[in-house]
């Protein structure tokens, strides 16, 4: 797990580099549709390069962009680029995720954003958040200040903002869910609602293991709060 | 000018090397009601403290969180802290901005993102992207690429995603105002639906003055295209 970690943080720092290194424009232009049923730009595919080179001695990597790659015991479940919109549109909330299974049970994960370098690795004892700009690292610990949730789709749900609003429950919406899972331990609550895939979410679930988690076939809420669990739950009548 | 841009470089590096250093947990703990009607964190003060110091000898500053601050011919809005709740959150999106007057026309601005380091200067014939972390600059251009608007209050306005959803017009809301409006030339869109405080908005305004602007009371929409710009502004019916 520790190697595996190694080789996340080296892709990382390599994609880190490229993207926060002048580009030239071709990077942003679609190059095909991924397996995850998305457009790939020429960046979602040089960021799987990255990751399936570094990455490729732990085992069978599941990617969004080119589906199964090689073989072994252990599954990668790879999002090159989680939040590609923003990466295009130059907001900066966009990152990648690892998940690492074995059968059904998810080991590793690792989650990046690669706007500003934050990191979180969650395997065996070790659950971190660290910078790959200074290095340094420190366990993550829940907040106890948030101030706001994190709604990830509010744009296609209106009905569920207007409920939100009811309960006065404010939010953000970001555009990069494996990312807000990441940070479900300091905000309020993660709330998503819309289609689910494994690339988005295997990572994120992992690390939100000891908060309140509710996932049905088309969204998830996560929160550290019971009462503000409760309180999204009944919104979204479930 | 050359000067006003070292000051708020050296202020916000300060500020900045100060919220990525471990934090005493009572620097969350709210202090007092601003002058700008918000509560007030510990940090909030001490960045408006690290602002006062570096800009005080180029005039009269007027803060969220104290109001007004010395004396000169120009008039200094600043808000030390964009999208406190963020911070306070640990949500990575929350900066600082300074517009800086002379009678009705803001001849300087410059706006900060503390999250990722990304600066945005803009006076006489400069217009500036720059990083604090890699000191490196370059001009702002308009991004070809966008596929997100930024869609500030949208918690506060389900009627109004209801309408961008139905024009199939995606966005973010990410909760820093001053720092959205700064990103303007590379999203879709800026809309922004609340009160309007002179502290969210002067810097914001003076960068966006070159894209296609609609300001009233209680909204503003700043977008690079015409065409987008045009059925936001029937969305809001303004």
């Amino acid at each position: 797990m520790e190697d595996l970690y190694k080789g996340c943080l080296k892709a990382s720092k390599e994609l880190f580099n490229l993207i926060h290194t002048p580009m030239d424009e071709s990077f942003y232009l679609y190059e095909g549709i991924g397996a995850g049923g998305d457009r790939s730009s020429k960046i979602d595919l040089m960021a799987e390069e990255i990751y399936v080179t570094h990455l490729k001695p732990f085992g069978k990597i599941v990617s969004e962009e080119s589906g199964e790659i090689g073989e072994g015991e252990f599954s990668i479940i790879l999002d090159p680029i989680d939040g590609s919109d923003n990466l295009l549109s130059r907001f900066p909330y966009f990152g990648s995720s690892v998940a690492v299974k074995k059968g059904d049970e998810t080991l590793f994960s690792f989650i990046v954003n690669l706007a500003n370098g934050d990191y979180f690795v969650k395997y065996e004892n070790c659950y971190k958040k660290g910078s790959l700009t200074t290095g340094r690292t420190k366990d993550v610990r829940l907040n106890r200040h948030s101030k706001v949730g994190l709604f990830e789709k509010a744009y296609a749900n209106p009905d569920m903002v207007e409920e939100l609003k009811k309960e006065s429950l404010k939010f953000r919406s970001p555009g990069a869910v494996a990312l807000s899972l990441a940070y479900a331990p300091y905000v309020k609550f993660v709330l998503f609602k819309g289609p689910l895939r494994a690339y988005d979410i295997e990572a994120g679930l992992h690390q939100c293991q000891t908060l309140f988690v509710f996932k049905n076939q088309d969204s998830i809420i996560v929160s550290k709060e019971r009462d503000i669990f409760e309180r999204v739950k009944k919104i979204l009548r479930v």
